[in-house]
């Protein structure tokens, strides 16, 4: 078992901007969950980016260094968590595009794995920011993969307004930022 | 959104020792999530490791090099999923001691969120290995947490006896390595 060093650093917020476009997309989701944990809603938590270590060094008392490691391709998706009882798996990806949503945006197994979630009765999706036009969207898995297998002969990219179809809008608001799970609950409704 | 860089490693198992002295423990719970994965019986896959990257150096078009970053304290548990619809989230330890647990091998915060989760509906625990004596226990976090109380005031650890009595005892098998989600179906039915 691994023993984690004393060494403690902290995640700085911009706590300033309010705007999506001032925020990073991550930092906006980040603080949505923290919102929900502190208010005892759901534990939804970023996983940490997958690396391998290669090299630490060990220069005093107060802790390890790496020096280095590399990054690798994740093999799942960057957040789960549990709400409702329910087991809750996304992906969260922004792109500059207006009219559309590149594939190549999500790798191949992130889409196998959000698959093969809502097959163990877990609820999963994709939440996409278009950042240029301001706007975040919640699309469930199974229009992801609709449009991923129309990828593999057709157009490489999920059209604007097919995700404005399919999707559900999701407005930024206070606190919390993106109250995504306002559109859990009519998914669940739905059943 | 962060891109990852191409720079692909493996993990490099150990297929020849099948004892669990000779294997880490990490290796075994994640050969048993592999063959949980493969039968499609359950998703649950183990975390990164949360780290705090400083400096990273673009020495190629291979990819990016992290030259500085440092480990961070988990703010959850180590492995995490899904199971017949169920959240699923423990934490596993090891020990050298024969005759107890000692509870500072567990941070307070991921006790915490060990009893959020059940709080949730989820379904929580911690695998304890016994190093000396070949042993894996199953614990609920149920009886983790009355152990923790009484730690605040009295004996630091949780007596071998204790965990015999209150957990569940995963004897080794060859595939999956240690079968813990046949402990979790009896705790299921019993509700």
């Amino acid at each position: 078992m691994i023993n984690y060093p004393n060494k403690k650093t902290k995640f700085i917020k911009n706590k300033t901007n309010h705007s999506n476009r001032g925020m990073s997309f991550e930092n906006i989701i980040n603080e949505t969950n923290e919102y929900y944990l502190s208010h005892d809603i759901a534990i939804i938590h970023k996983k940490p980016i997958p690396i391998q270590i290669v090299k630490v060094d060990y220069p005093s008392r107060s802790g390890a260094v790496i020096k280095e490691a590399y990054y690798k391709i994740p093999s799942t998706t960057d957040y789960n968590g549990i709400y409702k009882g329910k087991y809750i798996d996304f992906e969260a990806k922004e792109t500059n595009n207006k009219t559309s949503f590149p594939l190549s945006n999500i790798h191949f197994h992130q889409i196998k794995h959000l698959e093969s979630i809502e097959k163990h009765k877990g609820i999963s999706f994709v939440l996409i920011f278009f950042k240029a036009l301001d706007q975040i969207y919640l699309l469930e898995t199974k229009f992801l993969v609709k449009y991923y297998k129309r990828s593999i002969e057709g157009r490489k990219s999920i059209k604007y307004e097919e995700i404005k179809e399919n999707g559900y809008s999701i407005k930024e608001g206070y606190s919390p930022r993106i109250d995504y799970l306002r559109v859990i609950d009519e998914i669940i409704k739905k059943g």
